[in-house]
């Protein structure tokens, strides 16, 4: 019987050394290939390449049994044409990350790790993005290792409702420390945004992104609480953006 | 008593003809600040420049009395960027577009036309982006104009639910031939991803992305069907992705 076939990519580039937790972890459950980008992209979202052509490079970087391909394109794009070019058939399996920081709340629409996974998922393939509550690319990554292989495993065992594609985001905690896992909505909450403004030496104005997240979700069932509370949050994300409830509120419109 | 404060972006660039046409809408009913975007973003979705300076600089493009700024940054940024440092208090309605192009279904995931629509929704401002079912920059807008106008008074004398951003598209067709307004649900569809390989001269694979879009929500309640009979389409659109209905299934997750 053939193993199942695992597509992992990314948006921290394809060295990140959470793209490499999370490749020698699906090695031990399937073949896995890797279609990346080539750097790191921060904050891309779904965002897509249209109108540049894409390169798409093998590419070996360690030596483990995965093949290997690198992009210029966004985490999107090592999606769309790594299905159209770096694989044979439909993978079982689609995981993106992990990423060298947190993606919970309403960052799930920022993060390219999560863009890409929810490209799987429109694809029809069963797919998690992982993320790590930390932002520093020397941290540990044992108890990520650890929940990457347990909830990968589960998904290839069981599979997911369709067009659902799993957020999941891991405290920085060691195993002993972690409580579980718990199933999430995403958190309310919303980036406080300031911009630093500076002036170049030429006298115009420049702007750096600064904001600072506000915790405005007291709910007990979010993704920001399980983080907190030391648990692994699972949010089952949707790319239907339909506000269903709101349609019937909405009828005047058709007046 | 003073006029709605309408904040206006886009993501084809400030002097396409599409925000030019919304900008003179606006401007009859309240007071307008445009920042938008200095060139042209094409699948930008809810992508956000985190590790690069931005710009934004005033900037006249006709004797209208709105407030215009431009910037490098993406429609995500614009609308960040704009309501902290273009705007003096909270704009009444955002409003993006109108963009050159349908941004029905699945693409409302990598539009930037309305990625600035939702960040207009997460900072609690009633926001509505609005696109044609036409690319062409020459295409008539009239009767874009007079539905803009028209969906705009509604949104600033009802305002929205909250948490929702309007995603309309206006069919191309005449005033006449308009058979009204939809409200609707975005259609479960998706592009079948094709690329198309060549060789640069130095030898090197290269890759166009060129996708069909295929229609396979039979659905007769969609933004799709309604475009297609020629109705202006409108899908309410919220930012929390949770899948909430299947939040239960996923259970055996925490065991």
């Amino acid at each position: 019987m053939s193993k199942p076939l695992i597509f992992v990519t990314n948006d921290d580039g394809i060295t990140a050394p959470g793209i490499r937790a999370l490749i020698e972890m699906m090695n031990q459950l399937g073949d896995v290939v890797v279609v990346a980008p080539d750097r790191v992209h921060s904050g891309k979202g779904h965002a897509v390449t249209i109108h540049q052509p894409l390169h798409l490079d093998p590419i070996t970087i360690d030596d483990g049994p995965q093949k290997e391909f690198k992009t210029n394109g966004m985490p999107v794009d090592a999606v769309k044409l790594g299905l159209a070019h770096a694989v044979d058939r439909k993978p079982d399996l689609l995981v993106s990350g992990l990423n060298h920081g947190v993606n919970n709340s309403v960052n799930v629409l920022y993060s390219g790790t999560m863009g890409a996974a929810i490209e799987g998922a429109i694809e029809g393939i069963p797919s998690i993005g992982f993320s790590l509550d930390n932002y520093d690319w020397e941290a540990g990554l044992e108890a990520a290792k650890f929940y990457m292989k347990k909830i990968a495993s589960q998904v290839l065992q069981n599979g997911l409702p369709e067009g659902i594609a799993l957020n999941v985001n891991i405290p920085y905690l060691s195993l002993d420390e972690i409580k579980g896992i718990k199933i999430a909505r995403q958190a309310m909450d919303k980036w406080n945004e300031t911009y630093d403004k500076r002036t170049n030496p030429f006298g115009r104005d420049y702007y750096w992104l600064n904001g600072n997240f506000t915790y405005e979700d007291k709910g007990l069932d979010t993704d920001v609480y399980a983080l907190k509370n030391g648990y692994v949050s699972i949010v089952p994300v949707q790319f239907d953006l339909t506000a269903h409830k709101v349609i019937d509120q909405l009828r005047d419109f058709e007046k």
